[in-house]
């Protein structure tokens, strides 16, 4: 007769028929080796207690029995993997519906390391310069400043200092923005415009002031308008600020210098050097200021000092959340840009070969295939045959779908990262209120 | 040897070693001293009944066995708090998968607290009017007719007076849109022509006059142009209704006057206001009325009177929760708005920079990568240059994946929202039906 | 010292002290009378055997002991609600988190009904004709007919008369669809000229033969064009066809005539009628046809012939499905469109105020408004001046925002239809092979 | 007196009344057999020791005792399947709530079959050839050089192979787009002309060297351009390539025949085909390239080159889960694309019947109508009149709400392959790396 043990799990109590147990020894692991021995040991006895999840162990009882192991649903799969190693099962085991749902927790969790070790890395150089702040000497004072310069939340006047400095920052943006709109610039006067041309260029010189003197509003190539004054001691205000700033940060920087090569640093630093340059080439050669070949090059250096926008975002929450989930998402927003890429390029062709004469190259028909795949549709390009029209509006509707498609991966991760990031935030606060709390009792 | 002692929860039976006992008892919190206090006294038992929550209290006699600590799926997170206080365990003991959803279940109890509040505030104010309206005097008039005036679903008169009402509102919206259409525009007659222009202007009065006697088609200026009799006397209609409302709102006011400073009652107050000063310049100084700068002034201030319209909408329950989700909601649409002014100054000097003639200022850039962010495309500005046109459709793209990720956080709180209304209304329903079974039942 | 009683539940064990039996009795329900009598009863015997639902009970008892009533999660809103009754707890006792899922659970049935009961209607009447087909006589007859032309699952037949029937509409369509285009259609010969045009219009004559000869290419009223002789046969065709068909359906209907009137029919009725219509003005006063009076009117009631399409959809079940969802979302729908309404007038308003020459009057700011809150963006209408962008931008933003709102209760609504008739339509095919099973069986 | 049976399982205890019993025998089928004859065997025994899934007994106990069958949350529905057949329950047996569920959870394993099949397919091919690249001789060879060309993960050579084979199927996708730009294109030059054409054309030809002589731009027909030298070279080394790969191919192709004929081997031959027609055509009749009429049909043919794309990212495993995806959802991409033609047929009939002169015909109008419902809305047609405007609002809503309506379906089969995908990877991933631990210890 076949000798039945009986295991009792937290008054739960199931059969153990001499076929199963062997399966269980089978399970060829040290995790269960555990298991298997207390059971051996004590093979007079018949009766087990044992003290784990109650229906994690029905379940992989049920599965040694000769059913599919599933996952139950009222336990974590951090803890269920936990329960299998204890048996000496492999994930494996797990049926398809559930394996899917455990497979997809632990690659969920792989994600969020990202920001974990972000936002770790973050608090960490924080408690450094904390530490370092309560010190003494000279690395004192360093920290002290550093923290005003770099943790707003650390004292009312790093706080001050934040909005100070977002405030040149955007002053700045302003700036830029601004000197290329007609309201803040004016024309060259009559003695700008007298010295520093040469006489090939004479003719054009009375040209141009015959024009303005009858405000003929003929247009005149941009370069010929300079920004007004104020704009330019607004600009060297802002420059004398970054500079300062610059130094300053350079001489209380209290971290190894490696930690220093940060990417906003690193636009801080190029946003000068492009300011420089502008004022020193005016200055050393201030008539090759209004040739076309240096004005150009000069000039379309000023977008390096858009970035500096960046450094008003940086302590808002919700931006860095969305820089990790992008970090996270490279690879599906890759998939994304190359599915579109595919799209350009077989509607494009497409479009070329359907012989509608809105379409006469391959390279302007990819500008038009983009405009429609992402339904913004400028209008400049639109077809007019029945067989461009056909492949316009497949375009738009692959468009359509293709967006919905691949974008709810995107916002999945975003999801993910928020409500993560609320669980770290918590824990961080509380952590904060136990330290205050301890130095506030301590003193007694 | 070492004493175990075991804990009976609902038929589960725990062993419990001095090791984890122990582990139990350092726990210091108050909570757990009524546990620890229970189990001590009767240390002589060794077995214990206790009548807890079954899988918190395994998941929480785990954790003190070394493992980590998972909420389990069958539990409130509101309970298991309660479970854990009992234990004297904090909330951060949770391992971080748990950790996650607990947080974001209370976070989202503190955003439907606006909607409660709000809400609450309404229900009390109308008892507090129904409860005056059952008294006697002035005061019970006064609660009657405002009841009527402000509480639709109080009686079948208020119903006919929130139609009414709203019909006047319609018209006088109506009347707004209308007035500025030619179809209900005449022309000056030649008396107000002549009444009303100085001498200097003569001669455009006579330039006028041939034209339209020529039926030439040549655009006059707007103001030359006023409304047709019929909206004039409509318009004296509703100025009148509203008057005469406002009146009546004044006298029968039964609440604190504190609560009679609302954004409804501001608006009509300032739309009444822009009326008169219309009809009183008008009166004043009939000549004025058609000059530009005088006109101008008036006219702008018209604007005011379209808010009436949130008069019509304020009764109905998705605007209210639509208006408390976006209230709940304000952070994130400032990120939001925050996010797309990045992506705006970002391209529009990417754009400026790229020297397509398309983009003549950064100002006018910035416009066109509004356009293009909210996939909208006018197509009034569009680039023709191969970088330009790069630009353009990282734009769209950025535009596109922006939004998707942005916008379900706003979509989340409506939802919470819109779920948890639907709880409250029952709760309140079924209020109202037991009181009036109970009136009912009562006088047998 | 304070009487004990024990609740045994499936192995759960309650302690059951007096002040919470006291609280069970206080419960006045007549549901609850049973628990209670039971335990008064066998009051001597102190333990008493339940068999009810575990967790539930767990939770109820636990909310009598003082906690708050908490649902499980493993188990259906509508079990639990068994379960209230059987206590005698009112749902409001339910904390608000758990009342939250338990209301809009309980919604969501309702809002199911709608489906329900228009597929079970479906099914019913689809078995009263196969039960009268079954039978013997003319009723027999006209059932086969019927369920041949309405029914295009009971036989092979009717799956052919389906498709020819979709061919005819399919035609009849395009016959619509092409008749308006320059490609099917062709001038007025010389001699139906001069027949249907009196002598006043003489000049007009000369005019046009003279400009055809020449074929100079200036644009006629498009009434002087007729569809091509092919055309109007084919139309013929269609008109014999659907005029034979709806004297078959009005012989064979089986059923009572109430269940005729459907909208369907209706619309076959009603675009044979036009068809007619429009046979006879041609055929009793030809002349009138080319008048453009009576030729707009008649040209205008051809819009009914395209709703013939829906023929075509009605046996899909994705349609029926989205059907039967627009029907339940149809407040959630008035609620968009009244948003919408409320945004149009808004911002039509501010762009009209904002003075930019673009909105010339508020009907045409209105349109515009349209076109950019939906993203579509045609450019036929845009602002120009600062003022007027900064409330297309915002307008624009608010689209975007607004749609993304109010779509996901849509939404909400479809994938609950859908996933739910997918049960609906497994229930039925297992009750027809059922039923097939035992037709199959009982000859034995 | 009613004979009480009792069921014990694991630790749960069930009455088990005379009645019930009898409903459980009822249910007749032999899965329940096992059950009730084991009950009726030892029915002095009065007590059975059970050993099933705890919950779903409890619920199915409930249902047998008069209540209604609902499926616990903690369980996967194919476990509750099996308890289901156990008892000899139909799944029909189940409430509405649950079986919606039950039927969509059977629903989703089904569509998932599709991309396990494909899978499954492409890994059984791959181990049949590493199998034979084990194994001697010729078919050995074969096998490797197969693997290399076709297998990047199998060794570093493959991969080596994979990105220099990318690299000319791109360069072959930018000779295509490149060829058709302006930039390298170039005149016939003056002999080209000379030679190629008849004495008819003289006159042609004198007028146009005359106009590139005086650098007019007048535009010529856009055959007379020319591709440059350099582009015909390298289309020349591409087409020598893909010539060599698909020798290689055919000669070491180690499968059955029936293999070789996928879609990507057919576009590879196609594009192979069109590429030499196009050099023979020219080769034997050089004088008609620059004819219009053949011109067209070989220059249509070169479409087929761009298919090639496909062999870039058939390695991406984004774009096979994509292509899984929408096999799986061509259902509702048909009920979305049916959708879709019944608005467009709708709203172009109304627009066309709305009298706005836009709309010219209904084709015309179509093809408004779906710019419009896909809300790209390019602005080349639209309407101006009032009833025009309210058809292209409401078209324009109805566009907003059907794709939000049914890309959600598509989305879900879409996240549903994406997360099983990860499952299927990692259990491969786990059973090569068991395949090689085992490889590495045998030897020993």
């Amino acid at each position: 007769m076949e000798k039945i043990r009986y295991i009792s799990n937290r008054g739960v109590r199931h059969e153990l028929s001499d076929q199963i147990f062997g399966r269980i020894c089978e399970s060829n692991s040290n995790a269960a080796d555990h298991i298997i021995t207390t059971i051996k040991d004590e093979s007079n006895c018949m009766d087990f207690q044992f003290n784990r999840h109650t229906t994690s162990t029905n379940n992989i009882l049920d599965y040694y029995s000769g059913g599919k192991l599933h996952m139950p649903a009222d336990i974590c799969p951090q803890k269920f993997s936990e329960e299998l190693d204890c048996w000496g099962l492999p994930e494996t085991a797990l049926d398809t519906c559930c394996f899917t749902k455990y497979v997809s927790y632990f690659d969920n969790l792989n994600i969020l390391k990202v920001l974990e070790e972000g936002e770790c890395k973050r608090n960490t150089m924080f408690e450094i310069v904390a530490t370092l702040a309560g010190g003494n000497g000279w690395r004192s004072v360093q920290a002290r400043v550093w923290s005003v310069m770099e943790y707003p939340t650390s004292s009312v006047l790093a706080k001050v200092y934040l909005y100070a400095s977002n405030a040149i920052v955007l002053l700045s943006l302003f700036l830029l923005v601004s000197s290329t709109h007609p309201l803040f610039r004016r024309k060259l006067t009559k003695d700008e415009w007298f010295d520093y041309f040469t006489t090939e260029e004479e003719e054009m010189y009375d040209d141009y002031w015959n024009e303005t003197l009858n405000d003929t509003g003929i247009k005149l190539p941009s370069h010929v308008y300079v920004e007004i004054g104020a704009l330019w001691y607004l600009k060297m205000i802002t420059l004398a600020y970054f500079t300062t700033e610059l130094i300053c940060k350079l001489i209380v920087f209290p971290l190894p210098w490696r930690e220093f090569i940060t990417i906003l640093n690193f636009i801080d630093v190029l946003a000068l050097v492009v300011m420089y340059t502008t004022l020193i080439v005016n200055q050393v050669n201030p008539k090759e200021q209004y040739k076309d070949s240096v004005h150009d090059a000069v000039h379309s250096l000023q977008i390096f000092r858009v970035f500096r926008l960046f450094r008003l975002v940086r302590h808002i929450t919700g931006f860095r959340i969305l820089m990790y989930a992008l970090r996270a998402s490279i690879g599906d927003l890759l998939v994304m840009l190359l599915g579109l890429c595919t799209a350009v390029l077989l509607f494009s062709s497409l479009a070329y070969h359907s012989q509608d004469s809105a379409f006469s190259n391959i390279p302007d028909a990819a500008w038009w295939a983009i405009i429609t795949l992402t339904t913004v549709g400028y209008g400049d390009i639109y077809p007019t045959t029945i067989q461009g029209r056909l492949i316009a509006s497949m375009c738009a509707l692959v468009g359509v779908c293709l967006f919905a498609l691949l974008i709810p991966v995107l916002v999945n991760n975003y999801h993910l990262f928020s409500s993560h990031y609320a669980g770290i935030e918590r824990r961080q606060n509380l952590k904060i209120q136990l330290l205050t709390r301890k130095t506030a009792v301590s003193p007694k």
